[in-house]
């Protein structure tokens, strides 16, 4: 069998989104269509991140998608990083609008300018506010979920009284993040903070969660922004304090978007497609009859049993009793990532067991009727935990310490190339200047992912300049 | 007490909808912010709505914002009916777009078009989706969630071998929105179909949920259209039948939006300012300690005892221990429509008893603290009931049924309002012409609302031509 996700990454991403009928090409450039199939998988992030939301009493909102032109003229940095993405409605109807207005890359000005007008008083503080919503930003290149014209997020915002507040609120997302990647989309978490040359427009600090793909490239997973009195500055928001003095509130945002199905899929998926993550996953067990199935009815009348236990479990159970043959069916139920494939046949039902395939391991077992359902719970959470487990062991593997000169980097890469391999992520010492960045990323393609809280090692010297390293720095291509 | 909403029910209504914290202005013309406990009603009619869905195994999917112009123009009925108030995307960064695009009104055509490429045969059939999303439809006048110009929905989309097949979906989504608006917005629903002048651009037949607000103005809460062949026509929506043959499918769309909790506030809204039915309140309990509370320990220790006996029924229960007053606490919490109010203080708290306030009724009771869980839960189920009844005898009270020329129906809007009440819904017989149509509308400003299926009674005479009617029609004023 050839491998096709060794050979041609991409080309068995696109495969296996399509086998897996996650989405649809549409006629608007840069924009998909999530089917059925993919849209579940953003409920599910979306239903679990609401979880940390309501821990933090954090609440969802509604701000209008269209953004007055002045709007993103009032935060300098801000218009100068998105202008070039922007669409713009001009007209209605026949009509030419006044003033044209932008279709929300981000929301900080209209929010801004929202809580200019509620926040009166420390007592209003913090502020904070959430929203799932589509944005917008025109990409001149595209690849279904990780990079979109038009997808869809979360986008968080709030407003406080301190900068240790604000800077509170923009760690404790980023743990959140990290949390939702490593224990519900078993994705390794590469916690840091961005460099300036790649900070959001118009923030003080970014921070991010980065994840490395199986063909060692990275993507931003979510961001955190602490945004200082920059925007409270540009919007005029301001409180007055227990002081008596009114004074600028600290902002903070952070978002993560649809790109998680992407990089979900790009860490787990195998040859035969999809793989999902039990505690993602729309069905985590199939029940398959095999065999002459068809001349039996106790068999279906067991698997209507065992799919009831499995459901009283709260376990996502669904019974395939179509005309397709098994082969046809193990294929199709693989290509879509379901996690457990329960087989059975004349005798299963003789043995008063099932066969069981786990969607990540070779070899099939079997297991007694009895006390199926706590074999099965346990077996999801084992898989959960064998995913992040296997992508920690792969990144591993693909993470490099040792490279010392921009010298070193091009051989290492031209070395990797030759073995049909990845140069993956590499640490490297930074003196912190835009030139050492600029550098490597017209030398190699490369750019800076973060700056990690905890680095495997400290680096003690520039890649580029020779200079002693200000910071540790993963570098890495990204998608 | 002036009575506000009786003299001036649109100042009263945005009043309510401020001092219940739902909304805010936006600096977009017609578009507004939902704050969280107005984001929070959408999220349960969400919620509530899915579970339909569910059981009818329609998913949810997710198609793009920006719609081709070219893809307007393919029905031709459907552009005429939207076209001036589409707001269009002309411009990327400073880049003329070659075609402009369109943000969606609603999705017929993208889905059309997509529906052409995913559907091939019978076995595909009926194929249904549904999206939760965000549509432009640039409003001349507005009215905070009762018409916006960006407002937030939910379009069904269906595809079917036949016209039965498509009709009994279509009569389906319908009963399901008057289950939604009756049993979970306690609002009584008028089904029946719209007059070929309402109706949908590019529909067969529309039928409607319409609704009767405390002004006795109408609200259309739901529509549900069968599309015929139409699209299918346009977008060459085609199967392989069984007979081996190509036709032409079948397609229906439905939709039902924010308006919802603008209907819901003029619905049930009283002096005092929002009335939520327990089934959709946010916080259906709120718990406040009255007397000198501060000074026993004993009294917050007993209130989050009964916080957490009602937390484990499952009742959406909030304490307020701020140090605002009893009275303002409970001006607030009325103006935010929360059903039930419970008190408790020393006297309460000697009795082991509390104090109840129901906030669609006017007297107080006590009941034991022991049990206190069942007793809410029953007021809880109690109130939805009565709040439906008392909306179903307001409406009887405002319709007439006895007016039988447009000299008699300008005779009774006159006489309601020199006794400054509603003229209401008025039955009406139809010659089922649009020149009736047109006249009652020019004459009076009341508009057909829809032809119901279980008329009151049957009218005989059209109202305007005097010839026989062909229908039995509702008529009114709108919103």
């Amino acid at each position: 069998m050839s491998n096709l996700q060794k050979e041609d990454f991409s080309k068995w991403y696109l495969r296996t989104i399509q086998n897996a009928d996650l989405m649809s090409y549409s006629p608007v450039r840069g924009c998909i269509i999530f089917k059925p199939d993919g849209y579940e998988l953003w409920e599910r992030i979306q239903k679990q991140f609401n979880k940390y939301l309501e821990t933090q009493k954090i609440r969802n909102s509604y701000f209008p998608l269209l953004i007055p032109k002045h709007f993103f003229e009032k935060e300098a940095d801000h218009i100068k990083g998105f202008a070039p993405e922007l669409p713009w409605v001009t007209q209605v109807g026949d009509e030419k609008l006044e003033e044209p207005l932008a279709l929300r890359p981000t929301s900080e000005t209209i929010i801004g300018s929202s809580f200019s007008d509620w926040i009166q008083s420390y007592r209003d503080l913090p502020y904070e506010v959430n929203q799932w919503a589509n944005v917008f930003r025109w990409e001149k290149k595209t690849i279904p979920f990780l990079r979109t014209s038009e997808f869809l997020w979360q986008e968080g915002h709030t407003a406080h009284a301190s900068e240790e507040d604000a800077r509170n609120r923009t760690m404790n997302v980023l743990d959140a993040y990290a949390d939702l990647i490593e224990n519900f989309l078993a994705i390794p978490a590469y916690k840091g903070q961005k460099t300036p040359s790649e900070r959001f427009a118009g923030a003080v600090d970014t921070y991010s969660i980065e994840s490395m793909m199986r063909d060692g490239k990275a993507v931003q997973a979510g961001t955190s922004h602490y945004l200082g009195n920059n925007f409270a500055k540009s919007f005029n928001i301001k409180f007055l304090d227990k002081d008596n003095k009114h004074k600028y509130v600290f902002t903070t945002s952070w978002g993560s978007s649809t790109r998680l199905i992407g990089a979900m899929i790009m860490e787990h998926g195998d040859e035969k497609g999809l793989v999902l993550p039990p505690a993602i996953a729309p069905t985590q067990v199939i029940l398959v009859p095999v065999g002459p199935w068809q001349k039996n009815p106790k068999i279906i009348e067991q698997l209507n049993n065992i799919e009831q236990k499995l459901k009283d479990k709260n376990i996502r159970v669904q019974l395939d009793d179509s005309d397709s043959s098994p082969g046809f069916k193990f294929n199709d139920w693989e290509s879509k990532g379901v996690p457990i494939r329960i087989e059975f046949g004349p005798r299963d039902l003789e043995n008063n067991q099932v066969t069981i395939k786990l969607r990540d391991l070779n070899d099939k077992e079997t297991t007694p009727i009895l006390e199926i359902e706590d074999y099965i719970s346990n077996q999801l959470k084992l898989m959960q935990k064998r995913l992040l487990e296997s992508a920690r062991k792969r990144n591993k593997e693909n993470e490099y310490y040792n490279i010392d000169t921009l010298e070193d980097l091009k051989k290492h890469i031209e070395k990797k190339k030759e073995e049909n391999n990845t140069p993956g992520f590499i640490l490297i010492g930074w003196d912190g200047t835009a030139e050492t960045e600029a550098k490597i990323k017209e030398e190699t393609g490369f750019t800076t992912r973060n700056i990690p809280f905890n680095p495997p090692i400290e680096k003690k010297i520039d890649i580029v300049s020779g200079k002693p390293a200000k910071y540790t720095v993963w570098i890495a291509r990204a998608y």
